[in-house]
């Protein structure tokens, strides 16, 4: 089978792999899509670089069929059509003690600190498998992982119906929010800038801004009689998204951080003293989130097929990299990792 | 009767003033004792000057007796031994209409926005009064109102018996929040500088470590088995003390802002993401932290005489105003008001 391995130096070899034969508690899947992630292209760029045995292989918003199983797997079997949240966590530690196994002190997140889903048989522990329903597709499946990180933010930041809410940044994750919220019977607005981004937003239903031409602040308060959001979701990971997220919010309002910031951004905190805010980090998935993400993109509320851009060959990924870095008209990508029976 | 002054300038000048007359729905009360609060020492070095109307009368952490009552203040009478909660909400905002009356968006804060207790009859709102009980002092009644202060971030950090927490900064505000923890069954440690702040601490058998010399976060993990603290009070309002505050939590650990940050710092919010810990801003205080406050100081479990530094004459505010200037061996400061009955 293939695999696309990451060398550094912004390069993709894509060439054969020897497949890993499922020890006890693991299984084989193949892969059939993978989506490719902010964070891939991250690495792709060089971040994280102490986390990665090169040559690497990516790859961990996936969907896949179980092609074997090691011991110890029930109640698992071949033929079974799958996702993995891909998280190992140690277990031991005071997180996992704590039962915050998904920020684990020592997590090995699968696809940057172990090999990836970008190759045509993947071998990962059973634990973090999710059984795909035959409702959905495998190419819709390959989203569950990204619209398992929008359904953790947005219980992370406790969103109840008839509240207002604003996204900061409509790439995947913020446009999958606003989804997310939207379902949950919030009101939803989304600050963005890219063109592109806010026609697909808008054609999807969510009212969309743009604040280098609109001013959000006056435009939340109007909305809200004065009070401002109930919770805002900072995703844009920019100092303007930051300067904005403390703004928005009423009195107690909340503010869940999203975003990656690499280094440390200036925060208005005498805003939260004024108006009692409250912000909340919110990374990664629980199970719950995976089920809750299956659950509702089987029901249709959420319209996966419009966020595809293209599905490419795994011999494409490095041109998806370079569709990324262009920005422009691109949402998500999917890799197509194996020949499919 | 006297009554100190503000005339800018880091001046005050005591001196005749003529009582009000309490109008419906208001007291006049002899004050006894009003402590100086560190927002009052930024009030004479000319902050937040656009809210006072000069010659102003400063002072908000009071004790008195009731002199007079004006219409429908029932059931308060002449006599009754109290003290004020100074804030004076509008009541038709949209923090108001949400419950929010202490983070009122058009707040009158008694003492800023309007005239405050330093001066011997003082007039206010009846529905600002707290009952004192017979059991405490009108110097001890005098320190309710930092007392409530500490009792609201306590409520806001919902610290819960047997938790670790931290405080950054010993000054009288993070004592009493280390006071109140503690009596709520939390494990406390106080990270702070001055020398005479941290023999105080220590006294009063309050855990206390000087950042410069002591790794605080290898101490704390050391104390919970790697894990980080449960709460975390940022009570310093310094640089230092923001940088420290985030590497303390254990992961979905919560950390309160209790200082005033003028101008924005520099935040980690990528440790808000890896650990997703919560922040919380909190502000003054709402009626029940009023009640739990006089309770508590009632009780004897808050060692309330110790926390008095010294108490002065109305016309030694401005020397008090300098004491707290130098730093040094100062806690609190209470001004004796009015010549009592």
């Amino acid at each position: 089978m293939q695999a696309a391995f990451f060398e550094g130096n912004q390069t993709i070899r894509v060439g054969p792999c020897q497949p890993v034969t499922p020890g006890p508690g693991h299984v084989q899947i193949r892969v059939h899509f993978c989506g490719i992630c902010g964070t891939d292209l991250h690495l792709f760029h060089g971040a994280m670089a102490h986390r990665l045995h090169l040559p690497h292989v990516m790859g961990h918003e996936m969907s896949g069929v179980i092609e074997t199983t090691g011991p110890n797997t029930a109640p698992w079997k071949a033929g079974d059509r799958v996702t993995a949240r891909p998280l190992d966590p140690c277990g031991n530690c005071p997180a996992c003690r704590a039962g915050h196994r998904h920020i684990c002190h020592n997590l090995k997140f699968i696809g940057i600190d172990t090999p990836g889903a970008l190759q045509g048989l993947w071998t990962v522990p059973a634990h973090t498998l999710h059984r795909l329903p035959d409702s959905l597709s495998l190419e819709q499946g390959a989203l569950v992982e990204p619209i398992a990180v929008a359904c953790h933010d947005v219980r992370m930041g406790e969103v109840r119906a008839g509240e207002d809410v604003v996204v900061i940044g409509g790439g995947p994750i913020g446009i999958l929010i606003s989804l997310v919220a939207a379902v949950r019977g919030a009101r939803v607005l989304i600050a963005e800038i890219n063109p592109f981004r806010l026609k697909l937003v808008r054609e999807l239903g969510i009212d969309a801004v743009n604040p280098s031409e609109t001013d959000v602040v006056t435009l939340v308060n109007e909305r809200t009689g004065g009070a401002g959001a109930d919770v805002v979701f900072e995703v844009s990971g920019s100092a303007a998204g930051v300067e904005l997220m403390t703004k928005l919010p009423r009195t107690r309002g909340r503010i869940v951080v999203v975003a990656i910031f690499a280094d440390p951004p200036k925060v208005d905190l005498f805003r939260f003293f004024w108006r009692e805010l409250r912000l909340t980090g919110a990374r990664v998935y629980e199970p719950q989130d995976f089920e809750d993400a299956i659950r509702l993109a089987a029901s249709g509320e959420i319209p996966i097929d419009r966020l595809i851009t293209t599905v490419v060959p795994l011999d494409g990924l490095a041109d998806g990299f370079h569709q990324m870095e262009r920005g422009g008209e691109v949402m998500k990508i999917l890799v197509r990792c194996s020949e499919q029976k």
